[in-house]
């Protein structure tokens, strides 16, 4: 009897404590301590949207439902928007509420607030240790890809050390310095560095790589037949361009290129090792379209950027204990709005689906046609061919104008059917178009004084900034600045550690959370 | 020796149950069902900010650190941004991708997608029973408040069943019909309804509340004199606007009026009893201000409501296990943007304290103006000083514009200490103020059929939304539209069933998350 009450005793005390357990664990998950106390996680994705915040990834859902041809408003989920953990992250920098990519990639990887320009380094300009260092001094293998350039601000952030974003050459011998396992997606803008008087020839970059054993497959068929066991690899998309960036996904030719979703799984496939990986990638192009405020620029590389998120939740369904995904945004860019004041309540993505390519490869082929042709020559008449096949806009004669003042007008209230007459530019707008031409003809614009004209076209060319304008608004979509903007970003993750991901919390917080799940317990030093 | 063994072999089994329960709350945790299994809330606050977003939330954030004077770029956190569950919710309606604020109400409080103006109704024009309506039948008490009037959008579609927002007098007749406890804020557009031929006279909406028992405090002392215990209450503010609606918090005074955080406090006095309460509380003019594009309305009006969250948490201090609160907007308004063309990387907060009133304030004086001055003799000269003590902005003389051409730039890549120059108006600005002034006074504008003059414009006063606009981007602000947009928003929720709110979900969601907090294992059905 005694020994029974004493068991029903100890059974209930039982009880309580796995109760207690229950509860703490709860609580943990609601109060996300900063240092985490459960299993580091072996496989690490930090995906970067730049300049991806909400707008940027919402207008790509709706666009994908336009494209889908959904009957009802609505959207097509993206990989990223799916993930259980969604939280809100800040980016102002040091000194100033909007970030550029070099503070923010820097608070990303190293949790310190810096300095506009700052890569790696503190407010003090001392070298802080990267998220990414951290992983490899745990023996981890890491990756970096970006779809521009390997020494731009954001992959820059993660594996060199420089007082300015400035410092191409400087930041990409840091590369093969690194030991990093894995360099993929754009080029180098600077892999010679400027010869001195004093110092001579400098070092070539590859020569730097070739030494540090890297192997460097040139072709598409190389880089997508590397094999697992496969030592230190610097893989290039074959086709960049003049930045030394891989084109904008709108753009892209993958017969002959390499998508970012396949530099992920290729890095996935090559990292994989019993002390397992962190790989950061990059989708950088969101931000150059944002930049020129092209929306349909933007989708696509966001999109591309989402194909890739799946490949890394494809890796995780196989390693579901081990693997932890974060997708984020380093900051806002354009003041991407989905509402125009000409369209109100109307949304109309479905307009979106006309353009071919993006607003670079338009400004490309008006630089060809601004070469052959005579300033005193050039007719926006000629041009009128190019635009309705880049962006389906048209450019209306006297017959469609009498026609376009007959046909019913879309109900503005709701996402109306297309309007027959949706892609014909109304005068105002044939207005903008003719005195952009005039400007881009001119030569002027580009780096006008004129704060008026900065504000029109910012330092784009004036045709091709107008159009994607018009091509925007006509969706419903809008901008405010060819600048970074304040606002936070979204931040997503699944897997282990996902949790510490909640909130709304600052991108220094953001990498303080990363680094503890690498290192439980351990706090962040100075390199 | 057996019992021994045994004994160890059930503790064992029971230990490995309580971890089993562990796992399975943290699963739970994770996927979130979207039947909620835990205890449900007995004390339940909704808060809807109209029109808030991320930028308006953020924005005012900004804002509060330049009050602040904080020397470095940074954040004063608002206490909704602080809650420790964060979601983003979509909120496209049925037939558009931009939702109107009665399709948004109607999600939020049925759980349905409507078409934008159902109040409280289904696609089909069924009404469908609200959250509220449910926590009634309950036995719970349940509030309504908001800062426009009770008979909008929002709040309507929490306790009335309308085809179409603009059925005001129908709507308000609900009210008093509905048996809910608590209306506050503001009145009502149409207490009477037409006179018609057949019908004649209606009844008189306060003469329906009087008949159904509600007390009717007319003054502000009446309604902070309220004591627990009293019945059902309908407190109107002392003070409203032509619209019924409370006025902006940059306007309004305290000494005369109630504020929405002591709406919020004297309900949940009022409705605190057994049973528990379920109370709604708008933000209703974050959006009014968003619409006519004025910054300083906006974030005053989230400031206020955050301060009505703060009672609310105040109030889940006293009673942690049993309350829940969650915070979220029913779309976004304005397409407010954190970044402009011409301050690139640079914000300017500061200016933003500058403005002494809301954009609705000086439009009032501005029509006092035009009433006693005859249109040839109209000068902007003699609104120069109106325009400074509104907003701070100073029109140059001849001697000011030297000294700006040598005072030194502020460096656009910084958050730079101010200007002197900075509230002065430049010679594009200028032109714009005097364009805006013209149009202003010859009364054309405010409903012109020419599409790029409602760009400018909008619906407003053209010289008021002029210098809403210059002074939001001399901050660094800018916007889209004067509608809404098809932006998602930001849900933040803390204590019972906060987790549910966790994610990136649809709106129609979050009431369904709302609904099984309120009656676990129910499924919402029709009315």
């Amino acid at each position: 009897m005694l020994l029974a009450k004493q068991w029903i005793r100890r059974v209930t005390a039982l009880l309580w404590l796995a109760l207690g357990l229950a509860f703490a664990i709860q609580a943990q998950a609601q109060s996300r301590p900063e240092v985490y106390s459960g299993k580091p996680a072996k496989y690490v994705f930090l995906f970067i949207g730049d300049g991806m915040a909400s707008a940027q990834r919402t207008s790509a859902e709706y666009f994908m439902a336009a494209e889908k041809g959904m009957d009802k408003p609505g959207i097509v989920k993206l990989t990223m928007n799916s993930f259980p953990v969604q939280g809100i992250t800040t980016t102002y920098s040091l000194n100033s509420v909007i970030s550029d990519s070099g503070a923010a990639g820097t608070a990303l990887a190293c949790g310190v607030k810096s300095y506009n320009g700052a890569i790696g380094v503190d407010g003090s300009k001392t070298p802080v240790k990267t998220v990414a260092e951290m992983a490899k001094e745990r023996g981890m293998k890491v990756g970096i890809v970006s779809t521009v350039s390997l020494d731009h601000a954001t992959p820059a952030s993660f594996y060199s050390h420089q007082v300015t974003r400035n410092n191409y050459y400087e930041i990409s011998l840091s590369a093969p310095a690194s030991g990093f396992d894995y360099f993929a997606g754009g080029g180098f803008k600077d892999p010679t560095g400027k010869k001195t008087k004093t110092e001579g020839e400098k070092p070539n970059l590859l020569d730097r790589f070739k030494a540090a054993g890297y192997a460097m497959p040139a072709t598409r068929e190389e880089i997508l037949g590397l094999k697992k066991g496969q030592a230190k690899v610097l893989a290039i998309n074959p086709v960049l361009d003049e930045d030394k960036a891989m084109p904008y996904a709108v753009d892209a030719d993958l017969s002959k290129e390499v998508s970012l979703a396949q530099f992920t799984a290729k890095g996935a496939e090559l990292l994989d090792n019993p002390k397992g990986f962190f790989m950061m990638i990059e989708g950088g192009k969101v931000d150059w379209a944002c930049h020129a405020n092209d929306a349909v620029g933007s989708i696509k590389d966001v999109l591309a950027l989402d194909e890739a998120v799946g490949v890394a939740v494809d890796f995780a369904k196989k390693h579901p204990a081990e693997t932890l995904i974060v997708v984020t945004g380093d900051h806002e860019c354009g003041g991407m709005s989905l509402g125009f004041a000409g369209t109100k309540y109307g949304n109309y993505y479905q307009y979106l689906k006309n353009q071919k390519m993006s607003f670079a490869a338009f400004t490309d082929r008006l630089k060809e046609y601004k070469k052959a042709t005579p300033a005193d020559k050039a007719r926006l008449e000629d041009l009128a061919d190019l635009i309705k096949d880049s962006f389906g806009l048209t450019i209306p004669t006297g017959a469609d104008l009498e026609a376009m003042k007959k046909s019913p007008k879309p109900d503005e209230n709701i996402t109306s059917p297309v309007d027959p007459y949706g892609m014909f530019l109304k005068a105002y707008e044939v207005a903008m178009v003719q005195d952009a031409f005039k400007r881009s003809m001119a030569g002027v614009g580009e780096k006008s004084e004129d704060p008026a004209e900065y504000l029109r076209y910012g330092e784009y060319e004036p045709l091709a900034v107008t159009l994607t304008h018009i091509m925007d608004s006509k969706a419903g979509l809008a901008w405010t600045t060819y600048s970074h903007t304040g606002m936070p970003v979204m931040t997503s993750a699944m897997g282990v550690g996902a949790q510490s991901f909640e909130g709304y919390y600052d991108n220094t917080d953001l990498s303080k959370r990363l680094m503890s799940i690498l290192n439980p317990g351990r706090k962040m030093a100075a390199l």
